[in-house]
């Protein structure tokens, strides 16, 4: 059989039935988030007066401001080594970067700095999931002293330092304050699939420094799938050799990234996927397999699994993960484990034979029995097994980890059952939600919500997910952020830090300081844009960008025709939107608003009227660039229904001005173009549907 | 005697004077750049329909298009080895940037490959001055063909493949086209100075790339000023301890970013300033001077030059250039020798006795009898010296190298003299010119028009030069860039290669294709002017800097109230806003249309007044972010100035409506204004002063 999609697609409507169940009463997707974007209106201003993301445990406001200007100096007592030289290294360069003064480090044995560093001991040569990471930071007019138990809370008082700097009338300065924080869970991951797509170390890079500025501190690596082997093996060379396109990590990369993810407070776990996904292994070593083979990294290859009834399999894995243990020092080890598609299996008569001889029944028992090899052989190369959801079995020792991505009731299972476990369910960010569907994800909700104190104790936290099957070095850091930002500070936060109005002033605020970092999420676009456009003037292009979101969930891999090809250029205007698109949250807000004062707001009316003269307008700007280009000439129908939609709006607002209700055979006319704009077109939803529908359904119902 | 500012800015009139004479009848500045502009009103499409920059020696247009798919391949016969491997992925690399396409290199052996590479022989380990860098890139529908008799032109030929690369209604594609091309002069360079600012490798290494993109092949680099010593010295280790606040290359580090630029087809030229310019040395060896010192790299610190009558600073000499040599490997070894300040030899007894006792009769002799023993200690070390304007003197040997800062007239002097040399008067980066004034500056033209054919063949090329003193690794980007492209095409393509509307339209696209290499020439600019507004809608912040350049020439530098000090932070909007305004410069073009139609041309109108109403309209909106920022309060008036111009535009337009001539008590009124707006505030120029003029007295004259 050919596998035309993962099979992880199949699951499509158990996802969203869970979603659902999460969203009570709420509609999904769009709607859900429009709703809690109207929850939200009434305040709107940022969490304590400071758009510090994650927002810190304690915040207590002090008296006036301390100036950041370039007689900025740092010192510190206590502790100190070459790490911690380098993180404030970081810190002082970074505060250039965002203040444009040449600052110089200066710690030496500043009489009065500017902020003093305090912290009692070094760090641990291997960053433990579990150490204090808590400081405080406590700021006056004349200084700001940071003090930790650790470097790690050091690291991040000075992140919390770096976004408390604001531009004023009289200079950069940062207000006086006092800040005690420590995250809620000790477990804040990424993880980001660099098995679908190759993803340059560089390019990981600034998303460390991106998950440092937002105090997350597990990268989750998953290293290889289906499409490719990514990391150097000495031992297995062809696993790299035949089971990528070139591309991969040698193992002296690894080291280096290793610690350049340790200097900035990040662990960085390993996922080698076993005994599914790893086709890509079967490349060069096929006798693992369950198959006959051959087997190729190409797109459509057939599903393939490990054959785990021949005692050759488990010595390259004992060898295999010998040597990655080694590679990768954290205590942890992903194996991967879910989505065991047991075709393969069912087809093996060796092994059908084998599950009856040893008394099993099905091949879940099969995969257990694996499993439970595997945690032998990882625990003897002192690592802690940690897997997705499938592989909970009864039979399985408690000291496993489960990471969660079926649902929050998988989840509570496994806390229930002894396991430490974490979230993973709602926060894909490859499914393209807006930040605020994650944002109401807490990992402590849902089914975790019944169980008792020591059950929760082991909800360990949670892991953004970055799957990559649309996603490449160039729109990585798009899809991962800003939204991941929420997620971090759900995973750091308060669970009362709820407000999705205030979330989006301080992720706004946020997304522009990331590219400080040199993260492209905003800037990729625009070049992007200009790719597909040819030319120089891509304004109206952008007019249309900026309102459109790619589709949601499984959509577009659902939509593909025979097979997913992996290797097929992403340069469509759906690889480059952002998956969330501010314009048209602003535009929602507006129309909200209007509505909210009974569509008397003239202000607001006039906002509105504006964007919406703009968008009518476009479409005849726009016409003449699609023709230009193979990469645009798709969104055609999606440029007409955005002008189509802007004038009926406008048209509603016509009839709130006059105070007549539109006639009742205009909004049907009306209404049926909204229904047409609902659909999405190139795999691209225009997101300013909704609130156009509700100023049409308005104007009928208003009296002013 | 504190020296305030460099001696360079004293001689800003000889300057002003010279470029007086070069532009002829044209006034200076903007005012010859609008000149320019109208001139070249006519011809605005590009040159032989193609846009690459710079323009070709041969195009010969063929019929059809060859498409850029993923099928895309590379082979290469004839000559191959692992620079030229690496060339080639870098090509690769950079189409997959251009198109979103994954390409992969795929050199072996392909049967019929997209691109077919013939080259006949490999590089010379250390690239020569005057190599054959020439190349032929034949494109059919079928194929295209690069033959080059040395990988140099293979990478020319990679360039121009490159930017014939367009997005088409059927996919990527370039035209089919036989180009034979070659340089018209051997130095094309550019200059950076890192010794003033300290500019970081990356920073170089993606100017390189620049570099390569428009074919220049010197990176001339200013390693120390008084202000700091940029390289290590193993020596003598006290030169970059002392001389530098820490900021400085390592060995290891230069012998790598020669490789790199050596890979790119590019020499690295150092320069070590001697005798002048060289305070930084004597902060680690204070004997090397002419004066008692102490000796600090500080702002406004004392005027030093180095002791010539000593035997121990040829000791010194011989052993640091020895060091240097070996270093950096290029044949061309530059000494600086410009703008010696005679102060401290005339102050110093001994110094003074050695002139009278040496039959000598001025400083400039003494500096001559200095530079032989330099030509000597580097001729030992098989370098050929180079040294600018000032080191011209009959007794020096005909094998130094002059480049000429002072004048064209100096250049042809030179080389009349029998001197091999280069010009960079009039390709002043940090001057701030517009790139259409650079480039109306020929080697050939002014002094060196008169030379005769032996004199003329002396003249090697010339070099565009970044000194740094209002630049940082921020901005280094946006000073350099496009505008050096123009210079780069001006030493590159044929004399006759003039048109500047042409010169823009390739500008414009080359300065978007940039950006995929890595240079930040326009997002730093976004990102800067967040800092400075401390928020997320700069809109209005926006239109004002589009339309606004920094002052020219010296201005500034002669504007600085006490010091120059070269540690403040350049963060106003004078050290971000593009030395060329984009905007103004299409805004004159619409006004010049709008005159030349008999003020009747009424689609331009409308363009021109939506600019006008935009402008009006945006002093009221910029006003309250201004207030907020004290980056920004300074430019109040500025704001105010273009509004109130624009205010004054538009009526200009309403009598040209109406028909109706301006009552002449209303132009002379608005003319005052237009006299306030040109006058520079927080050393930035208003750009639409001059058309907003225009149209105000035209409105007088008119008759429609």
């Amino acid at each position: 059989m050919i596998q035309s999609r993962p099979d992880r697609y199949a699951r499509v409507d158990g996802y969203i039935l869970e979603t659902r169940a999460l969203f009570e009463n709420m509609r999904i997707g769009l709607t859900a988030s429009a709703a809690l974007l109207l929850a939200s209106q009434a305040v709107s201003q940022t969490q304590n007066g400071l758009t510090v993301m994650p927002v810190p445990t304690s915040v207590r406001p002090g008296t006036g401001r301390l100036a950041v200007d370039p007689s900025f100096s740092v010192a510190v007592t206590g502790f100190k080594d070459a790490a911690m030289e380098r993180g404030i290294g970081r810190f002082v360069a970074e505060l250039s970067r965002e203040t444009g003064m040449l600052l110089k480090q200066k710690t030496a044995g500043s009489a009065s700095p500017t902020l003093l560093i305090h912290t009692g001991h070094g760090r641990e040569s291997v960053q433990r999931l579990g150490e204090d990471e808590s400081y405080e930071l406590a700021i006056t007019e004349s200084g700001a002293k940071l003090t930790a138990p650790s470097p790690l809370g050091v690291l991040y008082g000075l992140q919390t330092f770096l976004q408390l700097v604001e531009t004023t009338p009289n200079g950069f300065s940062v207000p006086a304050v006092t800040i005690d924080d420590k995250p809620r869970f000790a477990w804040r991951g990424l993880l980001i699939d660099v098995g679908r797509h190759f993803i340059p170390l560089d390019v990981l890079k600034r998303n460390l420094d991106g998950m440092a500025a937002v105090k997350m501190n597990v990268l989750h690596l998953h290293l290889y799938d289906n499409e490719g082997f990514r990391v150097e093996s000495r031992r297995f060379p062809r696993l790299q050799e035949a089971g990528s396109d070139g591309l991969y990590y040698t193992q002296a990369e690894i080291r280096e990234f290793v610690a350049y993810a340790h200097d900035r407070g990040i662990r960085v776990v390993p996922e080698f996927e076993m005994p599914g996904h790893s086709r890509s292994l079967f490349a060069g070593y096929p006798e693992l397999a369950s198959g006959p083979g051959p087997y190729k990294v190409e797109p459509g290859g057939a599903d393939a699994v490990m054959n785990p009834t021949r005692e050759e399999t488990y010595k390259f894995i004992d060898k295999f993960i010998g040597e990655m243990a080694e590679l990768f020092p954290d205590e942890y080890f992903h194996i991967g484990g879910d989505e065991v598609n047991g075709s393969q299996w069912d087809a093996n008569v060796t092994i059908q034979a084998f599950i009856h001889s040893h008394g099993m029944k099905t091949n879940q028992d099969l995969q257990a029995y694996f499993n439970q090899r595997l945690q032998k052989i990882l625990n003897k190369h002192h690592k802690i097994m940690m897997g997705w959801d499938e592989v909970l079995h009864p039979d399985l020792p408690r000291t496993v980890v489960v990471q969660s991505w079926r649902g929050q009731e998988s989840l509570a299972n496994a806390a229930r059952q002894g396991y430490n476990s974490l979230l993973s369910f709602g926060y894909y960010l490859d499914l393209i939600w807006p930040a605020s569907r994650h944002y109401a994800v807490d990992p402590m909700s849902g089914g975790a919500a019944l169980l008792n104190p020591e059950e929760k104790s082991r909800i360990i936290g949670g892991e953004a997910c970055m799957w990559s099957e649309w996603v490449t070095p160039e729109n990585i850091d798009s899809r991962i952020w800003p939204r991941n930002a929420a997620i971090a500070e759900r995973l750091w936060s308060s669970p009362e830090v709820q407000d999705t109005g205030a979330m989006y002033a301080r992720l706004d605020k946020l997304s522009r300081r990331l590219e400080w970092l040199g993260l492209t999420h905003r800037s990729s676009v625009i070049l992007a844009l200009y790719r597909m456009a040819g030319t120089n003037d891509i304004t109206a292009l952008r007019t249309l960008a900026d309102v459109i979101e790619p589709v949601k969930d499984y959509t577009r891999m659902n939509s593909v025709k025979t097979v997913w090809d992996f290797r097929a250029p992403l340069f469509f205007l759906v690889d480059i939107a952002p998956p969330e698109s501010d314009q048209a949250r602003h535009f929602r807000e507006a129309v909200q608003k209007f509505i909210g004062s009974g569509y008397k707001d003239k202000a607001t009316e006039g906002e509105i009227r504006t964007r919406l003269a703009a968008w009518r307008d476009n479409d005849a700007r726009l016409h003449p660039l699609l023709e230009q280009s193979f990469l645009l000439n798709e969104l055609a129908p999606l440029s007409e229904d955005l002008s189509t939609l802007a004038a009926a709006g406008l048209l509603a607002l016509d009839y709130f001005d006059k105070s007549v209700p539109s006639p009742n055979s205009w909004r049907v006319q009306q209404l049926a173009l909204v229904e047409r704009a609902k659909t999405p077109k190139a795999d691209l939803l225009l997101m300013v549907v909704e609130p156009s529908r509700q100023l049409i359904e308005g104007s009928g119902e208003q009296t002013r």
